[in-house]
């Protein structure tokens, strides 16, 4: 496996975290029209699910860099043909690309993928690991607040599909934030500490809402209406009255309007829901930087 | 709504009308070469129907002036997970995308896009309106007539589901053409003047023909075969013996052969078929351009 | 039809393949840097199978010699509304590509196109032709022996269904290797020269192992379990220790692993299936390189 591949966010140290962060603040100020220095930079995303923000913000981040991207599909690919995900990876590796984003249902696929020699990227791997949605929720708050030491974070909702809270959780702990979980209670994990979800509103700094994800087997929801949910469990108008005054919101998106949040909230002033997307290029041309085997600017 | 955007005709002046048709012919000729001056220009193509001639031709004009192009698949996207048109153009708008062009089976879904920032090129928005292929149209009258005022035009077909039709007659009676439309009585729209085919033929200019769109629900034709209708309303050879000389003949494609026209006549003399998918490029580089906030070549 | 395109290994003389793997050569030495010296060079893959390989190594090929990528679905085209190949094809022709390079499961599908007049590169045509992949495999053999002339190869599978057993049929004999063919007697063909598998591993320098074509009938496969495949006619680890010293294994991939192949081969030290990949994109830079009309680096 290449060294500079990013899977899982427990492969970092702090300091690796607070060094992609801080190499993303660079690219929104003084590095905006930075680009990749190699004469050719072939760069494939191999999508095995659906997606829109990570998928295409990735292709931003790539084509802002100067990359040539491929688009992978599988539906039209040999992977119809029975093709393994080893023999499709060293394919785009022996054709002449220089590095892989795969997002894909399996978790952990990559452990089949230790001989593959060219950088690869997670852009999630079943309920396992989404590291670079981590990292653009950490820029987010580090925005907002400077610093992850003692912030209260509370995490609300499918908590079990979700791979984006196992993600955040290595993360945030490292990074010396007080992070509890709240929803309902069929969706919790072992080790994940909990609050009622009605005292976290007024407790945290930051609430992120998960997104319930019924493609993932979330079906508990299907005994609940909508409305219901969003009484129960949602950000509701009532809930956001009650929380502290420089709090954020925080989602990863897709939104599911008016089940997980009150519509009207997805772009009130509390919500950072589209800064976070907007953040989620500036990490994902850091990490991809980074997969070139290229220094920090700060380092450089 | 950003002010350049262009969702329909009826939103452009017979002066805007005529430069953008005056740029789309710059880029023919003196500006062949000419690509946007932006540093980085990031589109993004979402096409909710398929489509092979818009979805290129946007693809080749934004290739031709220097853009990073997405192609968005709804099929492998988070509309699959339910994500709203709004929540889907306002995630592209937060990825650092510069405008969209879309193609949607809703009429008038623009509406819903308000609070969109950048601009929006409709590429076609159900039975509503289709205003570049109105323009490509436009060009090719123009570049064969060098003028609408007192043109005789007839429009025959499916005019009930068709949004070129509704995008021409804006257009066409706005420039001071005279237009009439033919075709089987169940598809006349109400406000839309009426000539029999076979008279049109002799008495105009321009001979378009319109696509039986069975994917819209052109139901007639399953009771009439083919021949029947190319012999009813089609463009056949005899009809086509008896228009003018100088008259020239068009359809937006693509053509089911044998319906509305004979297969002998997609390539003939007086067809201008391909020159209308030619004058398509030229006219969506006019439209970028103008969306890129740039002023018309004449007026620099 | 346009004279640069390359449709079957049957329009090439033996000089002109020589000289296409020569430039193929160059591209992977001197030459790796070199762009095609269009300001604008426009090319459409149109893929109507699934493919990664050749798929991705002409887009690769491409992206490497500057051009710009159009990715033809047919799932979201107007072929879904009943547009012929023609009329596809003419319309890149219209909106200003340069080339298409196309994939169609119809046997000899070109031969609809010959009014086109932009070079078309087949990537394969049903059971017919895959001349870019006989060429990959022609470079890949001559690598490794600098000579055609007298080298002893065995094909062995799915003869009756390979659009590349016929294309290398063609150029191996041309070139005057010793070609025989092996596998089940049901997928044999007339007029090719067969020999027994046990005895071929032990006579040939190069051992090339065809894929199943499951998609395309190849229906044996369903009475017989993949062990017992691979025992009969497979390349398993018995027949592997058996070949010459210097021999190679030839795949043109997907392979099926523990079907044609004991899939502890397919990345062993006779195998060159990789090589043949990354050989791929080298041929295919040559071919796109002849289908803009300009001449081999040695005639420069």
């Amino acid at each position: 496996m290449n060294k500079n591949s990013l899977l899982s966010m427990k492969d970092l140290s702090a300091q690796e975290i607070l060094s992609i962060l801080d190499d993303a603040k660079c690219f929104n100020s003084s590095h905006d029209d930075w680009q990749l220095p190699m004469r050719k930079a072939l760069v494939a995303n191999l999508f095995f699910e659906p997606s829109t923000r990570t998928h295409y913000s990735f292709e931003s981040a790539e084509f802002q860099l100067g990359c040539k991207v491929s688009d992978f599909n599988a539906e039209t690919s040999s992977v119809k043909k029975g093709e393994t995900l080893y023999d499709t990876v060293k394919t785009f590796e022996s054709i002449g690309y220089d590095a892989v984003v795969i997002r894909h249902p399996e978790d952990n696929y990559f452990a089949q993928l230790e001989d593959v020699t060219i950088p690869i990227i997670n852009a999630g791997d079943g309920r396992g690991n989404h590291p670079t949605q981590c990292l653009l929720d950490l820029l987010t708050i580090y925005d907002e607040f400077d610093s992850f030491e003692g912030l209260n974070i509370v995490i609300c909702g499918d908590i079990q599909h979700s791979r984006v809270a196992m993600s955040n959780k290595q993360a945030l702990e490292t990074l010396g934030a007080n992070l509890v979980f709240a929803g309902p209670k069929e969706w919790q994990r072992p080790g994940f500490p909990t609050m009622d979800f009605d005292e976290a509103v007024e407790w945290a700094d930051v609430v992120m809402m998960l997104r319930i994800q019924k493609e993932r087997g979330a079906a508990l929801v299907s005994q609940m209406s909508d409305a219901e949910y969003l009484e129960k469990y949602g950000l509701n108008k009532e809930r956001y009255s009650r929380m502290k005054e420089n709090a954020i919101i925080m989602h990863p998106a897709p939104v599911n309007r008016g089940v997980e949040i009150d519509s009207d909230l997805v772009e009130c002033e509390k919500s950072r829901i589209f800064k976070q997307m907007y953040n989620g290029v500036l990490v994902r041309k850091a990490v991809i930087k980074r997969a070139f085997g290229l220094k920090p600017f700060k380092e450089d």
